[in-house]
C-alpha cells in the first residue's frame, strides 16, 4: 500500500488485501500467529532514527512480527545506513537521509513511519511523514510542549493519516490484565497509586540532559509511563495536580533538567496518585490500594520480564516482546479498522503532554493546578 | 523500687538490684532470656487506659516479658477494673481510677507508668505520673500539639525521670536489620524512599476520627510510622517537607480529621522521602531505593509478622511479638543505663511532633516548608 490520500482509501486497499487467497498467506507470511488476521497484508515500517531503542528493540521486533516488517530506514549517518542495509538486506531505494526523507512520499512500500529520534525533533519528522501521506509512529514523549503535540494531531487529521504514540504497555500481558481487573472493579474501588520509575543515567553528555532536546528530565523519559499508568489504571482523566522538584546532589550533571521529581494527581472517583521519577534512583514500581485489594506490578515498566501480583494471589501470564506485541497490536488495528488504537494514538499522547507540562508547571510554582 | 526522687537515686536502686544470688534471680524469673541481664529485677508498669491496645497488646506482652510485669492498672471504666483484676490476679491496691491515680506515687511496685489513653489525654497522664516520680512511657503520637510534647519532655526532666514513647519497630528484627544494612551503606546511598501506611478505619464515633481527642488522621495515627522509618533509614533529620491532603469522598466520616494526606520530605544526604497515610486505603510499605540496591519492608509497621526483601536476597529473620521486645528492650536499658534508649525517648517523640504539624501546615498552606 502506498500513499493513502485518504483515511478511506487506506480502508479501501486493506479490504483489498484482505481477499487474498488463503496459498498466498500462507506464502506471504510465515510468522502469522492466532489472533492476528493480517490478510496476508504486511505493513511495511521505516524507522526514523537509528539509535539504541530503534536498534536493539523495534528491529528485533521487527523480525518477529506477522503483519509489518521493516521495509525503510532514515538515517543522518552513513556508516548506520551501510550497517542496516547489509544486517535487513535493504534496497538502496529504502535508505534515506534527513534531506531527502520528504520523497519517502513515493515509496510504495512505506506504510508507517515510525520516528524514533530525540524528543525535540519528533514534531518536524511527524509532520513530514504526514505531509508524505503516511501513518505515523512516534516514540513517547511525543513532543517536548503542548502546543507542538496539537501541532501534530492536527497535522496528521489534515493529511488523513492516523498518528500513533509508542505506548508498548498497553500491549503487554500483566498490563492488560491489572486494566481489566480494574475496569471490572475485582478489587474494588481504586482509592490510591503509588507509582515511581527512576534509573540511574549515564553518559552525562546524552541529549536526554538537555533540556532544549528532551524538554525535560526524567519526567519526560520515564515518569511518563508513571502517569500513563495512573489513567490506565483509573479509567479516568486527572483533575488536579501537584509537584516537587527533589533536591539536585549532582549540579553538574543536572544543569539542564530535573535529577528528580514527585507528584500528586487527584481522580474523579476520589484516587490519590503519588508518582516520582528520577535520574539517580533505581525503581520501577506499581501499586494500587484499592476498597477489596490490592494489585503491583514490579518491575512494572521496563521491557522486562514484568512480574505481578495482586490481593487474589500472583499473576501469571506469559512474557512477551514488549515492542513486538505492540507492533502487531498497532497493525492488526490499521489493517482491520484503518484507526490506531484509541489507547496510543495522538490524542492519548497529547493527554499525557498536558499533564507532563502541568506538573512541571505545578513544581515549579508549588501551586496546586486545575486539569482540565 | 518506689519514687526514685532522681535518676541517680534509680540508678542506685538498680545498682542494688543486680546483686541479688543466682538462686533469687532463677527464682524471681522464671522467662530470663539469653541476653538481658535483669539482675533479677521486674520492673512493674502501670497500665493506664484499658482500652484495645492496652488489652491485646502491652497486657499480653507483659506475660511474656523477662524483665517487666503488669504491676497495675488505671481506667475509668469499673467493670474494666473488676475484669483484669481477675485475670492478672492483680490486688485492690493496684488498681487505680483517673482521679485517685496521684497515689500511684505510694505504690513501691510501680516503676514505669505506661499511658495508652487517646492522645490528648497523654500529656495530663505524662505530667501526673511525672510529679508521681515514675518513669512514663506513652503512645504514639505522644501529644496532639507540639507545645505539649515540649511540655512533656521538660516536666520529665525537671521530676527526674525517663520518658519513653512506645516506637516498636525499633525492636523489631526486620526493622532493626533495615536500619543496620542503611547504617552501613550495604545499598550504598539511600536516594529515595517510599512509605505508605493506611487502613479503613471501622466505627465512626470512635476517638481517632476526633480532632480534639486525636490531633489529626491518619497521620498522626499511622502516618507517624512512615515518618519514623525515613529519619531511621536516612539517620538524618529532613530539611523540607511539602504536603498535599486527598480528596474527601466521605465527608461524614471525615468532617473532622483528614480522610487521606501525602508528604514529602527532603534529607540533608540528598534523599527524597514521598509519603503517603490514609484511613480509606490498605496499605503498609516501606521501599528504600539507594545507589547500589533496594530493600522492602511489606508489611512494614504492623504487629507482625513484617516481610522484607532487599537486593541481595529475601529477609529471613525471626518473627517477634512486638510490644514483647520493646518492653523488654526498654526495662533492660532502665535496669542496665537507667536511660530510655534514645531511639525512642520524649526527644524522639518530640522530633516527629514537628515534622507531623509541619506536615500538616503544609497541606494547609500548599508551602513547602524548612524544617529546623
Amino acid at each position: 500500500m502506498s500513499q493513502p490520500s485518504s483515511r478511506r482509501q487506506f480502508l479501501q486497499q486493506v479490504g483489498g488485501g484482505i481477499a487474498v487467497s488463503l496459498a498466498a498467506l500462507s506464502a506471504n507470511n510465515k510468522h502469522a500467529k492466532p489472533g492476528y488476521n493480517t490478510g496476508g497484508k504486511k505493513l511495511g515500517v521505516a524507522l526514523v532514527g537509528l539509535g539504541s531503542y530503534a536498534k536493539n528493540q523495534l528491529a528485533v521486533a521487527l523480525e518477529k512480527t506477522s503483519n509489518c516488517y521493516l521495509a525503510a530506514i532514515v538515517t543522518g549517518t552513513p556508516s548506520k545506513a551501510d550497517e542496516w542495509s547489509k544486517k535487513y538486506n535493504l534496497d538502496k531505494k529504502n535508505i534515506y537521509n534527513y534531506q531527502n526523507f520528504d520523497s519517502i512520499a513515493d515509496n510504495k512500500n512505506v506504510d508507517i513511519v515510525y520516528v524514533v529520534l530525540p524528543n525535540s525533533m519528533h514534531k518536524e519528522f511527524v509532520l513530514r511523514a504526514a505531509k508524505a501521506g503516511k501513518h505515523v509512529m512516534c516514540e513517547k514523549p511525543m513532543a517536548t510542549s503542548v502546543q507542538d503535540a496539537i501541532d501534530m494531531v492536527s497535522a496528521c487529521r489534515a493529511a488523513g493519516v492516523q498518528l500513533g504514540i509508542g505506548y508498548r504497555m498497553h500491549f503487554e500481558p500483566f498490563t492488560k490484565e491489572i486494566i481489566r481487573m480494574c475496569r471490572q472493579k475485582e478489587i474494588g474501588d481504586v482509592k490510591f497509586i503509588q507509582t515511581n520509575f527512576g534509573f540511574t543515567i549515564g553518559d552525562p553528555t546524552q541529549w536526554r540532559l538537555k533540556k532544549d532536546m528532551a524538554g525535560g528530565g526524567p519526567l519526560m523519559d520515564v515518569g511518563i509511563y508513571c502517569v500513563q499508568a495512573a489513567r490506565y489504571v483509573t479509567g479516568e482523566e486527572p483533575v488536579s495536580v501537584t509537584a516537587q522538584y527533589g533536591p539536585v546532589t549532582e549540579p553538574s550533571v543536572f544543569k539542564d533538567v530535573e535529577q528528580s521529581v514527585s507528584w500528586q494527581l487527584e481522580f474523579p472517583g476520589g484516587a490519590t496518585v503519588n508518582g516520582f521519577s528520577s535520574y539517580r534512583s533505581n525503581i520501577e514500581q506499581l501499586y494500587v490500594s484499592a476498597t477489596k485489594g490490592w494489585l503491583q506490578l514490579s518491575p512494572a515498566y521496563s521491557y522486562g520480564p514484568i512480574k505481578g501480583s495482586s490481593s487474589k494471589g500472583p499473576l501469571q501470564l506469559p512474557v512477551v516482546h514488549h515492542q513486538t506485541v505492540m507492533l502487531e497490536g498497532i497493525c492488526d488495528a490499521l489493517l482491520t479498522s484503518g484507526t490506531m488504537p484509541a489507547h496510543c494514538n495522538g490524542e492519548e499522547g497529547l493527554r499525557d503532554m498536558k499533564i507532563l507540562m502541568a506538573i512541571y508547571e505545578a513544581a515549579a510554582s508549588g501551586k496546586k493546578l486545575p486539569l482540565v
